[in-house]
């Protein structure tokens, strides 16, 4: 809020409950760009936020409500950063989205690593919250575009929309790991351009 | 291998080790068909093969490795059976391969899904062996082919070929756990068109 040095002790902002847990999992987020979610520890976030390990588990539980909620967190953003804008053709703003995701995944690689194997992985919350998140980012094709839809309504299109944002998922995470060979301007052309081309595929809806 | 039935009795036939070992896997691989891998006990195969535990373990050491053994003949088995065939064009080669994909995924879908969430998991080794036969169907693309290639072989090449296969397996997948309002030959279609459809997208090789 305040980028003024000064001798005067600033008053420690008080914050409500909701603000302060939200705080905490900004944090516990941030955390996560260099760690797994298994390596996220409440001490490691107790320590960073300067702040007893009872009072964490009083806004958090237990360590299983602990990374649930920072991974909620971490969808939540992964959601809000990559919505497209307002305005525009649907290929530009879906290019702006992509753009956006695959900034996410630079920014928050190992966190994101976490959200992709946890929700493989045996854990049925963990696979609930990632399978929330991919909705939330597929549906947004299918609602209704005054500018028109890159793809049609139709169970097949679900299913190709799903198959889709599982190879952007592959191919953006293999390229973070491995970038040799290929730009981002590339990266991005082709997960952009590769929607509309499956779109083409599909068969036409019957009604 | 004899289909009349009789009083006299028949000799066992005598296995080596190696043919008993395949013939135990055989069972593992086909007792996946309905459960996952962590269902998957020792015990279980031992009263579905008739044999002693005891012998289970001279053959696999422990569970870990008695699993990773299944694991890898299940892989083996669905590299064989979706190899596709010497003759025809590119096209059609992909859809015969394809398709054993689907008849595949569709036969053995709990051990299969037990594949891919290994992979996704904390094992290394289950990811390793994910990663292996994914490599080996991949590779296959770009082997050199006297028909010509579906895809050229450059960077971006083969991470698009390992996104289309991320697709194509998320869509069999999601398609087998509710096949609702997609026909198995659109299922096909989608999948097998969309392998050239990306490689149109692909920037042209450079050298």
């Amino acid at each position: 809020m305040c980028c003024v040095s000064t001798d005067t002790p600033v008053p420690r902002t008080r914050l409500s409950p909701e603000q302060r847990r939200a705080q905490l999992l900004d944090l516990g987020v941030r955390l996560l760009a260099t760690r797994s979610i298994d390596e996220l520890s409440i001490d490691l976030l107790a320590e960073e936020a300067g702040i007893s390990r009872g009072l964490l588990y009083h806004y958090f539980g237990n360590k299983q409500d602990f990374h649930e909620a920072v991974m909620r967190w971490a969808a939540a953003a992964l959601i809000s950063q990559t919505a497209p804008p307002v305005e525009g053709d649907p290929e530009h703003r879906l290019r702006v989205s992509v753009a956006a995701y695959v900034d996410y995944v630079d920014a928050n690689y190992e966190g994101y690593l976490s959200l992709v194997r946890g929700a493989a992985s045996g854990s049925a919350s963990m696979r609930e919250i990632y399978e929330e998140a991919l909705s939330a980012l597929t549906d947004r094709m299918f609602e209704e575009d005054p500018h028109g839809n890159l793809i049609p309504d139709t169970p097949a299109a679900r299913l190709v929309a799903r198959g889709w944002a599982a190879m952007a998922e592959d191919v953006v995470l293999r390229w973070k790991a491995r970038p040799e060979g290929v730009s981002r301007e590339e990266l991005l052309h082709l997960v952009t351009a590769s929607l509309p081309a499956l779109a083409q595929l599909l068969p036409p809806p019957t009604e």
